[in-house]
This record gives structure tokens, C-alpha cells and sequence, in this order.
């Protein structure tokens, strides 16, 4: 039996950048052990949704996963919901949800200074407003709280989840309201404003505000909300094992990346320790997917600190976080598997601070397979492989093909 | 007037392989008379069907000829039956047949040992048990034997073709029967058990079978049967000819090929002194090639020893094929024809014995065309040519266009 490792590393491809000598982050990195992969790998670059599409962290997993998005993505919200272990009904509304800080209808914090203090406490004293409003609509509101400022909202028994975000990804700006964007969510409209307008009523007054005022730390007294989805269960036929008859797992640390994997049926494991940030706890992700490799066809791991230092416009950061995943994660993985891809599901420019378009380079590592003309893991180099430039639902009918769990077509 | 041959190895591609120093076969092999095209030649490699998406010899062949497979492809059977020169009506159900031994219920010998003595004679034997069947379920049997084990089954008013295979492409299991997956195929699955079941009790005790006995030679007692297939014509605009204003024509030896070049209303001839084996007579390919050049805008030739090679796991083998490709087929055409295409209809590796997914090698030679990069014809140093990585359908419009006969789209 083959056994397959899928790594991803997220927003890894970059730009190049005079900081470090007309170089991108990756092509910067000393990566002696995926260099050494390379010599004896397949090599290209993926468009992960497609050439000039600049995908978002769901669609390019979906993509990877051989998902079409233009079928199957139904909006971020879900992915939250799901991947913050909320059992999701059919017809459910989710939305992310960030808790923050207003001041006179102006946006002051969209994150709460990161601080999540009292935070647990606050909800459970909200919880008997939240029911005033659910029973007055015959509803149900789920608030779930992940780490620091970030939430999952979900409304069960409204029709449309067709709205406005009132999060405008910006700061010392007027709060927008919630508006309807079909006459079928004219109530989910109301709704959603209601439960802000409560929120924030009662927050201003409640004492755990005035201990965080007393700490110095903004207050938590608003909901942004954004990326409404409406929950619809993916076809038993379309699952990932029903599709591709293999067994596999997806390991991240934060939600919508395992949400994402939930939804096509995928098994799903948050390694101990980690914290899905660019101090991550590399060693946790390569132990935990040897010890899941007789159990699984593929072990797909989640990487999210090259996107996050990306975000961050810290390209020396972005290269050393790469060179920390060469020496910490990479080896005992290769020393584990006999199918090895690496790849990011987009790529993230560290000088704008935002995903682009641009394709992410790809490496397959198996016996037998056909490499050549690539010695270093790079966006540029990789252009130079033997697997070309490929849409990025390609890869995983490709990788099927190599753990013997090929789609034939014909006979 | 420019005269265009068309080249097919079967199963071309291949993995890079240790026993040939980390080379492919075709990589390993001296081809003098290609490398000398390939200087002046575009290069590319095709996913004949799709990346990662393992062709059949079918679908390869149909992709090849431009015809996109989600849309034609509509089973092998009929295939095999108009390759076999059945004149088949709308609505036949074609399966490709196997003569086999069978002891107790158990396969022992799918291909009757590859050895065909007395057969002609059993199923004329056999005429008056079929006439029975075909009178009491008011159908039409055609039974047909081509080469060694290999034959067609054709059956002639019935309604549906949804039925398992009785071919478990394994010896020493028991032969299962046939099943319906659709309450309308009940009845073809009846006849299909009845025909098979008739067979064998006829078969078992006859002379011919005691002879083979004699000569211990195995019996030839059971009818496998696979690849259910029902006959629609193509329509009349979606012809070769009709579709690209081409006269063409297909050169190969195994029935199944020739069938699909016929669906697709080419003209077909099998050369005289073929044997579709890796003894194969190439010298007649090419003399036939030339002799029909003036008739014809396209001759397609289809050769089908790399891949039974590859099958037989036989790299070494296959690369001597190729050598003797190089000199035996080549010369001859590149003396003879303006524009050359040398490719495949898929990968097949001489390691795993079986069909993989990875693209084809493809080289395209006429006058003033973009040559470059690539001095050897190989699955990798093609990657490197100016046509790049192309779908399998790609490939005739552009062979079109160095016809002469381009599809213009807008003006």
C-alpha cells in the first residue's frame, strides 16, 4: 500500500521582493530538505481556481480537493460553522463573526485588541437577550466563540441568507447596517440587526467591559459579521470517499480549513499544541501524520503561518517560518511516506498584503516518476517541471493516479 | 496539396525506470530518425483524456481524433463489433467476448491458451442451440471470433445494456453471473445467462473439445463477456469528414481500433502481413501509408506493440520496439509525407503493467513551423517544446490548421 502525504502550505507563493535581493520568500528560504525532494520530483505551478482568479482560502482548498468551485462553494460561512464543530441543518444560516469594539457608531477595534478576556463570560450573560429574540421570531441563534477576537454566528429557521456584511474591513469608519439583498431576507435583515443593536446595548453596560476598561483593553461590545452561507449537505455521491474511494484525513489548526475538509467528508484532527499562527508547533503536524498513515490513504496537512506573515508584509518572516517547515516538518515526512506533494491553495503577496493570482508551485514525489529540470522549490523554478502549469483541480486526479486509486476513463 | 500522416503508438508514454539507468524506454531508446524530425519539429506532451484521468485505448483514440468523451464515448463493445466488420444497427448491444476455459464454475484459462484450433467449427456446431435462444426471445445473436482467444458478441432487440461483466480480468475465482442494474435490463441479462450457460453444456461435450484435450490443449468451454456497449450512429455533422472537411484514413491491425476510426466514419485498412503484436510487420505500414497518400488528406497509423509491451511489463523489450520503430516505420514516411505527428494514445508503465495518467509525447513536423528546445523525443524533453502541455482534443485542430484546413472561429 502507498501511503500519501498532501501538504499545504498556505499563501505560499509570493512576489518577488528587492528586501530580499529580487527574490521571493520561498526562493530565499534555505530549504536543503524539500531541495533535496526536488531533484528526484515531478515540478509545476497550479492555478488553483484558475489563471487570474485570485482565490480565497476556501475555494483554493476546494480546488485542491478537486472540487469545480464554481459547483460547489456556497460561501465562507459554513466552513466556520462546521469547522468550529457546530452540527449544521440544512437551511442554516452562517456567517464569521468577529467580536469588536465601537465608539459612537465608529468602528475603533475590529478585533478587540486580540484580547478575549472575559469574552466566555459576556455570552453567557447575553444568552437570556438572545432567547428574548428567538422566540420573538421562533429561531435559533448560535454564537460560538474560537479564539481571540473570531466567532461563528449561525440562524436556524430563517429563509434567505442574502445580506450585507456590516464588517467593512476597515477601521474608523461608520458601522454600516445589515441590509437585505432579496425581499426573501428581509427578516434575516431585521434579525441580525436586532441581535447587534441588543448586543451592544447590553455590553456598554455589563462589568466585564469595565474590568477590560480598568485593564486598558478595548471593549467588547459589537458583532461584525460577514461571509453568509446557507448550509446544504454535500451529495453522499460527491463526499470525498464515495468520489475517490480513498480514506483521508485533514489536519489544521483553525476552523474554516477544517471546516472546509468536514464538508467534503473528510476526517479531521487538530494536532496538540498547535495554534495555527507562525509560532506554530511544527513537530505536532509531522508526528501526528505518521501516526495516522495505516489508518488513512492521505494525510493532508494544513499549514497557516506563511499566508498569516504574508498578510503581515513580513517577507523575512515568511522566509524563515519556510525554512523552519524544511527543517522541522519536511524531514520525518519524506522519511514516512512514499507519496509526497507540496503545495500552497494560493498564493499571498507580502509586499501588498493580499492574496494574488499568481500560481502556487507544486512538487509530486513517488517511485518511478518523471523529474527532471528542477533543483529548487520556487515559484520560477517550478514553471521549469515536467507537470507544467495545471488548474488546481487537476492535482488530486493526478495524485490518485499514484497511490493506485486511479479514474479510468475508457477501457 | 500537403499530405498528412498521423502517427499512434499505443501506450507510448512511460515512468522512468532503474533497469534503464533512470530512463523511460522510450528516453533509453536510439531513435536516430525521430531526434533528426524532432530538431525541426514543435514538441509538447497531451492529456489525452484530462490530467490525472487514465485513458482507456478508446477514449484515447476519440479524444485524439477531437471528439471530447464525456460526449461520444459510449462504451467499448461497439467498438470491438465494427471493428470485427458487423454491420451494426441503432440500438445493438455490443460486448467484447472472451473464450475461455472454465472447470467446476471456476475460471482456469481466460484465453483458451491463446491457442484458437477447432473454434470456427465448435460455433458453427453451436448455430443450431443459438437459433433456439434467438427464437424463443425473438432476437438476434452474432457471434463473431477474431484473433486467438478474442471475439464480439452482438445481440439484436433487446432493450437495455446495463448488465455486470462476467469478466473478472482474474483467473482461479468463480465465474460470476451476469446482472441487471436497471429493472430494464432484466431480459439481456437473462439471454446473456442462458447463451452462457448453453454454451458450456454444448461445449463440454463436444469432439472439438476432446481433441484440445488430446493435444492438451485447454478446452474452450465459457463465453466472457464485458464492456457492454448500445449502438447509436454518430450523427451525420458530427462525422470526420463532415466535421473538419478531411479524407481519412486508419491503419492498424486489432479490431477495436479499427472500429473506433469506423464510429467516427473514417475510412480503415488493416495492412497486410499486420499482426497488432510486437512482432509486428512495420514495413507494411509504411507502404501502405505512402500507397494511400494520394487519396487521402490524412493516413492515421495506429501501432500497437509499446503497449502490449508495457502490459507484459517488458520495458526493455518496448525500448527495442521503438528502435525498430525508428527504423523500419519512419524513414520511409518522413521521405514521403509534409506533415508528421508522432504521439500516443496514453502512458502505459512497463512497471506497473497498467494504464497511468501521465501525458504523451507529441511532435509535429511540416515547413516554417516554431521548432525548438528539444532534441530528443522523450516524455520530459517534450515538456520543454513550443506546443507545451495540451488536452488530447487540442491536437487535430491544430494539425488542421498545418493541413490547410483550419477551423477559423470569427473573422
Amino acid at each position: 500500500m502507498v501511503n500519501g502525504v498532501f501538504i499545504i502550505l498556505d499563501g505560499l507563493g509570493d512576489q518577488v521582493n528587492k528586501q530580499l535581493n529580487n527574490k521571493t520568500p520561498l526562493e530565499a528560504a534555505k530549504k536543503e530538505n524539500i531541495d533535496k525532494l526536488i531533484k528526484y520530483s515531478e515540478a509545476g505551478v497550479l492555478d488553483t481556481v484558475g489563471p487570474g482568479l485570485v482565490p480565497g482560502s476556501d475555494t483554493g482548498h476546494l480546488s485542491l480537493f478537486g472540487y469545480e468551485v464554481e459547483k460547489y462553494y456556497r460561501g465562507r460561512g459554513i466552513f466556520e460553522a462546521l469547522g468550529s464543530d457546530i452540527e449544521l441543518k440544512e437551511g442554516d444560516i452562517a456567517f464569521r463573526l468577529d467580536f469588536s469594539t465601537v465608539d459612537n457608531g465608529v468602528i475603533i477595534d475590529r478585533r478587540i485588541g486580540r484580547n478575549d478576556f472575559g469574552l466566555e463570560e459576556l455570552l453567557k450573560d447575553f444568552e437570556s437577550i438572545k432567547e428574548k429574540i428567538e422566540k420573538e421570531y421562533g429561531i435559533n441563534i448560535i454564537i460560538k466563540h474560537g479564539v481571540e477576537h473570531r466567532g461563528v454566528l449561525v440562524i436556524r429557521g430563517l429563509e434567505s441568507e442574502k445580506v450585507t456584511d456590516n464588517d467593512l474591513h476597515e477601521e474608523n469608519v461608520k458601522v454600516p447596517k445589515i441590509l437585505y439583498k432579496e425581499d426573501k431576507a428581509k427578516e434575516t435583515a431585521e434579525v441580525l440587526n436586532k441581535l447587534i443593536q441588543d448586543f451592544n446595548s447590553f455590553a456598554n453596560n455589563n462589568n466585564i467591559n469595565k474590568m477590560r476598561k480598568e485593564k486598558n483593553i478595548p471593549v467588547i461590545n459589537y458583532l461584525l459579521i460577514r461571509s453568509a452561507s446557507k448550509y446544504k449537505e454535500l451529495d453522499k455521491e460527491d463526499k470525498f470517499y464515495n468520489r475517490y474511494g480513498v480514506k483521508s484525513i485533514f489536519l489544521a489548526n483553525p476552523p474554516m480549513y477544517l471546516g472546509v475538509a468536514k464538508y467534503v467528508g473528510m476526517d479531521t484532527y487538530k494536532p496538540l499544541g498547535t495554534n495555527g499562527t507562525s509560532n506554530e508547533n511544527l513537530f505536532s503536524f509531522s508526528e501526528a501524520a505518521v501516526s495516522l498513515k495505516e489508518k488513512y490513504d492521505i494525510v493532508f496537512i494544513h499549514i497557516k503561518g506563511t499566508d498569516s506573515l504574508s498578510h503581515d508584509k513580513k517577507p523575512l518572516e515568511k522566509k524563515k517560518f519556510i525554512e523552519r517547515i524544511d527543517r522541522e516538518l519536511i524531514p520525518k515526512l519524506v522519511d514516512n511516506f512514499d507519496l509526497i506533494l507540496i503545495t500552497g491553495d494560493h498564493s499571498t503577496s507580502s509586499i501588498l498584503g493580499r492574496h494574488i493570482s499568481d500560481p502556487v508551485p507544486v512538487i509530486l514525489n513517488y517511485e518511478n516518476n518523471r523529474y527532471g529540470f528542477v533543483k529548487n522549490f520556487s515559484e520560477r523554478k517550478c514553471v521549469k517541471g515536467t507537470l507544467g502549469r495545471l488548474k488546481g483541480t487537476d492535482i488530486i486526479k493526478i495524485y490518485l493516479d499514484k497511490l493506485g486509486k486511479y479514474i479510468m476513463y475508457g477501457s
